[in-house]
């Protein structure tokens, strides 16, 4: 039940972390224990989520594109907005839990931390796009990127992000940890060679312990 | 001839205003004029010209898709970065004139000073996607928006931007003749309902003294 001191984002949940570190297994076992809990819900993804976020994916995720570092920040920022506004905001006023597969924490890792960009510059545009939403609770699998890459490689062909260099790679997990360490209480950070249904259920216990889902 | 001390945007000439004020009928005549003296020059516009500006071109002019003005700005902020950086920044440091069809000062008056968004971060985001370059030169073709649509309905189909209210392209041109009155050196403003030959004779006067093309 919601009351009406919840804060906006109280029941916003998003997964963070690398290409192969399991978000999608993750995100299924959440929502079906969210299902059989009877818990109203919502999962959408960045980008994505929107008539404009699909298109907008479609470009940033095109190899055949070249886009620099800036663009690409302002793209999925712009995806974002129209999330936050179109699906988000009003899911979370309905009193729905909503899981969102990345959020505004993958730009400042991959775009600030991978990137080099002016974290200043990423805050205030994250800021102005998601009108301050924060999630109550953002579960990072965390994952050595040697890893993540031999396991998305194995699923069929890397996209534009997987073909980028380990530097980079090390970087942004370096970026998600630290953003991880400034607000302890709102990451959870898991390692995601744990196994599967081992992972599932600290993340359910989590979420109801967080949301007072009972 | 450039020299050593031109400014970055020392060739750098926009065209802005509203829809039907005739920026490509002029454009084509500055083209014409730069071609028969003999001067190297690019033309290039916004959003678009680059293969990431012309994706983003399609989404933004796309009437069926819901986008909300943050959102819109981000879009062509993404477009306008990428052609900094890959066509007009290396044109201007070839020593060549380039003319764009609409830059950052559209997206101050439409989405600022139109839709209403926060100019700071307009401001502060322009300024990192262009790296802070400003034309040499503004031709702002001025007119009551009024006619602008009577002329662009008379060009066939309106595009999104021209089905908004007539309250909007008021705010617009309001908001163009406010950043000319605060750049006046920059700003070349003309009224858009003289005979285009006339318009054509005084933009190439303004463009010769300005960028010392003698």
């Amino acid at each position: 039940m919601t009351h009406p001191h919840d804060p906006p984002g109280g029941r916003f949940i998003t997964f963070e972390g690398p290409e192969g570190a399991g978000k999608t297994t993750q995100i299924t076992h959440l929502t079906r224990h969210l299902d059989v809990a009877g818990v109203p819900h919502l999962l959408t993804r960045e980008p994505g989520g929107t008539p404009l976020g699909t298109r907008v994916r479609e470009v940033v995720l095109d190899p055949a594109l070249h886009i620099d570092p800036l663009p690409e920040f302002l793209l999925y920022s712009a995806s974002r907005a129209q999330l936050v506004q179109d699906v988000i905001g009003p899911a979370l006023a309905r009193g729905e839990v909503v899981v969102c597969d990345r959020y505004a924490d993958s730009s400042l890792a991959y775009q600030g931390a991978g990137r080099g960009l002016d974290a200043g510059l990423l805050r205030s545009v994250t800021h102005a796009a998601t009108g301050g939403l924060t999630p109550a609770l953002t579960v990072l699998l965390d994952l050595d990127p040697r890893l993540g890459l031999e396991r998305a490689a194995a699923r069929g062909q890397p996209d534009r992000l997987e073909q980028a260099d380990l530097g980079f790679h090390d970087r942004v997990r370096a970026g998600f940890l630290a953003l991880a360490a400034g607000e302890p209480d709102r990451f959870l950070v898991l390692d995601a060679t744990r196994p599967a249904d081992d992972l599932a259920r600290t993340i359910w216990d989590a979420v109801r312990a967080r949301l007072a889902l009972g």
